[in-house]
């Protein structure tokens, strides 16, 4: 995907030739019920959203998600059905995971309207992702590791219990009000190129690698450690060009014993 | 219902006893499918609302409803039922009509974020009201003329057609956002620690070198690539328990050789 830009006949560039909407994925993991994929499939469409991305879906196709997505069954028709969540997210730049409460602090959390906002930014260069959970029991700590951030949809502190199709609605309605909100603005980021997650996780096999061969990391007791360098990497949204330093340094190590 | 305000042991008054959202109806005018009106409640309760009124619903009380509306059936059980629209907001101050496209002007028209912020307004003080119409064709011209200003949510125009709950859900997170955004804001983050500059030059020379050892970093030529990192260190704000955990690894690694 990306943007490659667009000349013009009258000489100039056009920069945006598709909407960065085309650049955001709903990415819905272990859906159980047919129904709220496509209820997810009609809310997208009503606010420019297409991409849909469906990680092992209890069952999928359905005629209750055709029922539900009413005149956006398209969508359903052009979703991609993946075995894994990397298989969805592994090509974007940015995936942020969408929690009821805030966790363990484990990332920077925003709300729905800040993250929109930051998710339309990058979407204008590289495809980015909203992850969605299971209905009853949201997403995995293993899920959100995969992710740089965490988004919270701010809600009743007694009853925080959204649909997963209405929480979809609100990101999609905030996603397409960032988009007019930002229309007029044109700033020149002059952004370097960010790297892809998988290079990101291929980035962090390495490091677990050296850590574990260093004796750092006992392999027994792994979990903690790892997911503090996850936390501190995924703040630094990090660019091609230090993923391949970060791991020049690695292999220069690896060699050297 | 209204707000009649409490005087305080102290003498002050408190204009505020209630939140707002207490003085919020949600009107759903001849709903075809129990499952939406459910769907609707659980869509309140998420953002604090809790006042439903039904005119003239198709069908209600139904197992439907219940299902749909979850754990907020509690609100389904409070609605009240009307057999007029007038019955429904006869007694509110204010009262906004939902509608897809902008109509025949004799309304002013707000969007979903403005209108949100203009009920509460009034909803600090007195009863207001959001009307929604049928599911396949909205409102009638006479039901929008008893209201005084009509809202549309923003939608992509070549498919604006929402659900009625997920139009209710983005109301409700509109007003729930547009209470918050007038309460006195304060943010508590927990941050960790930050490490101090001291301790992130530290890991620095650490850092250079062990990649000057292992081969990696030429220290005749070292400038950009020790900038390059602490460009990426400096975007991730290094907390001090990270700053250990990362020399912990350059002392590991130090050792194994």
């Amino acid at each position: 995907m990306g943007n490659s830009g667009q000349l013009l006949k009258d000489g100039h560039f056009n920069m945006n030739p598709a909407s960065p909407l085309d650049n955001v994925r709903i990415v819905l993991s272990h859906t159980s019920h047919p129904g709220n994929i496509g209820a997810t499939a009609r809310a997208m469409k009503a606010m420019g959203l297409r991409n849909l991305y469906l990680v092992n879906p209890k069952l999928f196709p359905d005629k209750e998600a055709d029922a539900r997505a009413s005149n956006a069954r398209d969508l359903l028709e052009t979703a991609h059905i993946c075995t894994s969540l990397q298989a969805a997210i592994g090509d974007t730049c940015l995936v942020a995971a969408l929690t009821t409460r805030p966790r363990d602090l484990s990332h920077s959390t925003l709300d729905a309207r800040q993250a929109a906002s930051e998710l339309i930014r990058h979407a204008r260069h590289s495809p980015v992702g909203l992850l969605f959970g299971r209905e009853s029991s949201g997403l995995t700590t293993d899920e959100i590791s995969q992710c740089q951030l965490t988004v919270h949809i701010p809600t009743h502190a007694d009853y925080s219990s959204l649909n997963l199709a209405a929480a979809v609605q609100i990101m999609g309605y905030e996603l397409w009000m960032a988009l007019k909100n930002t229309a007029a603005v044109t700033l020149s980021e002059n952004q370097a190129e960010p790297a892809s997650l998988r290079e990101v996780e291929n980035f962090y096999a390495h490091l677990e690698k050296i850590m574990i061969q260093s004796g750092f990391l006992d392999p027994q007791q792994p979990k903690k450690l790892m997911r503090r360098m996850r936390r501190l990497f995924a703040r630094a949204r990090l660019e091609k060009e230090e993923v391949n330093i970060l791991r020049g340094i690695l292999s220069a190590v690896d060699n050297k014993k």
